[in-house]
């Protein structure tokens, strides 16, 4: 951590408090890109089971099948709600951190962030490892670039820890 | 990464994927302690802004009044959110994602969540630094016990640069 | 009511409004277990209905098939959400009513809530009538000590009739 | 609870199953007004509660002022959202509950709603403890029609407990 | 929209603004029927694709059934998230927007919006072209009696277009 | 409304249904700008109201003081639901209803979305009648475009009339 708070006293000398502050959102809120890829991680988890998930078999009792769908349609809707929530925060992240002094460093801001929303909607629609796997990668695009305007590397260091097995 | 990685393959050599899947919760969403740290830290942040807002002057017209009230009710709106949020998130890792097998590892396991979502539940009620502090430390001792159930040494190493100036 | 309203003042008396207060939260919510009750009740109303619920035909047309979809989605839909909601108000009352002196009259109370909180999750996961009765049983036990602390007697004479036919 | 059991025996008795089965919403949801009832009484508790809230002195530092804004705003901000919860609970009971039948039974069944849910408007938009307590009895008055719908003596025994000193 | 100002101006001249005033609801919010007619759209444009859904073959593979579960259980959770806004936002106007002196010119105000509500109920239940349509009637009817008291002739000319195709 | 129909038949006529649904979104909501416009229609009436709310007196009791916080802390809260109501609405146009196609015409399309839900925070953290009549205004821009794309021209006819007095 020694070598990262002192990449950050560098970077917050370059831009005193002052002219910061007059940048900055009222209230400025605590942004972080991870939040979108725990969801964009959760979407790609989703995929995984519902893929793997065994139909019930042809002479099943309603119980078998009953509980086949109830697992499914859950797998549906975190499915939904993750990617749902994916796009939430990265809009946050688009329309209250980003700034114009961002965009005319990144000006292709815009298309990274429509691009990166388009795939949770089409994870939504779909059940497609590829497509989930290019959500994730969008994202963690999203957050490198998101991090570099901090002037920190961008790492995300648990991520298989996270997703797990 | 590589360390990291190899840590992790070690951690799940010793707990072979079919005992794993017995004890684990279906659907396995992915957990992750940053999210409640992040709701902590912003808890934290709202206290520091509402602590050095300005009160209108005393011949303040009524534009700079209702500005002013504007600000701070937005500010206390933000707390009394991601304290929330806090307790919601923190509410999953102990009823979904912690087991009696963690519980027999960690006997206080329980205390540590009553301490840490009762601090959330105070710094609602509160404008108290020190009790944002206290959630933000709690929620970080809880973040440690979660990943040392997965074989990972915690750190948030962009704490000081999320929670920004 | 007359004997509650006795019991309910000699208890009243027994703890004197100021020393209540020092305890109290801010807001002193109205806290009552029914919530959770009826939320458990209607999971379990639900496992009823979706075991009780026919299969189509197998030369069923698209029509009587997506009537048959719709309805099974619906009762995995309101029982997914009233377990969540169970789960949310037990976890009201655990962090927000009940305080350390009750802890201390109730040793098991963390045990009670993560047991029939982690039920919840299992009433989400399963179609099982018996995982349903036993939250409603661990509901009615969290009730029980609830009131106690209250020094009234629980009972819930209407939940026959709030379950219906 | 004989009594009770009795009387919801004969009740059965005069609507045989398959009768009710025909006028029966599916899904045959859990409905039960003392939801609406808790909302109402925590509307009438935060008005209290507001009413008794000192103000700041005139010296007061900047820091008692913030906690008295705190307190005063989430006093506010739960009797709004209980009083939408009151008209949201009410609403199911309305649409969902109430059928044709009643109505012939109950001919003033919409005034008593409308009445009901213009008094939960009235406690948003006023601090005004009458208010408050007419909308508690106008609940009341709506639970006692739902009961006697059902067979059933409505009396909400742990009233006063609930709402607490 | 030269005639519909002339037309609200008159509208306005009969009911000065003190009078108005004294009946108006704080906050004077702003109501549109149009929410609730475009949820009931969406209602209807759902069950058209549900009944237009074609099942998977016999010899499918786990993919194209896991596909058409996918967006089977989203045209329901679509259709029933925007049955509930339906009666969501209906019960706004109801409640809200409607007074006194609204119901003495239209006595069967509260069969209209129990009606529609009970209807945006029942196209939760079932998959139902028919149902769908009358809600949308239902919307259109209150639609049109809302601006009758705005002195406004009411005309959705974008109706067909917002449907599509 | 013949001509607007006829203008609509027109344009269907130039892209035949096969081609719409290649490109159409699963499942083809029901897309209309006038929920985007109401929101910001809202937020400029919480605006006025708070501007022309009247502080209590000096020598103001208690009443009176809390009368007049809850308004004002309502009107605030109001402003900041519809304006994230409105980032909201304004977000699924951009990502959900606008395909490459679109963009290509509507070069701006990106920057015109960035604008209008920056204006839309800004309208939270400010009491600013110029912001909100901006935020009006860059949301018919935008519902001027979404209709060009189909054909139709943009009016909003009841503007005023639901704007209110």
């Amino acid at each position: 951590m020694a070598l990262l708070n002192r990449i950050f006293q560098v970077v917050n000398g370059m831009f005193p408090a002052e002219v910061a502050h007059a940048h900055c959102d009222i209230p400025c809120g605590i942004y972080d890109p991870i939040a979108a890829k725990i969801a964009a991680q959760t979407v790609q988890k989703m995929v995984v089971r519902i893929q793997a998930l065994q139909q019930p078999a042809a002479d099943a009792n309603t119980g078998e099948r009953a509980s086949y769908v109830n697992t499914l349609s859950r797998y549906i809707q975190v499915k939904e709600e993750h990617a749902q929530l994916c796009k939430k925060e990265l809009s946050i992240l688009w329309t209250d951190y980003f700034r114009p002094d961002h965009l005319e460093n990144h000006p292709d801001l815009h298309s990274h962030f429509w691009t990166a929303e388009k795939l949770a909607g089409r994870n939504k629609q779909t059940v497609d490892l590829d497509a989930a796997k290019e959500l994730v990668s969008a994202v963690d695009e999203i957050a490198e670039i998101f991090w570099s305007t901090k002037g920190v590397q961008y790492k995300d260091e648990v991520a298989e820890a996270r997703f797990g097995t």
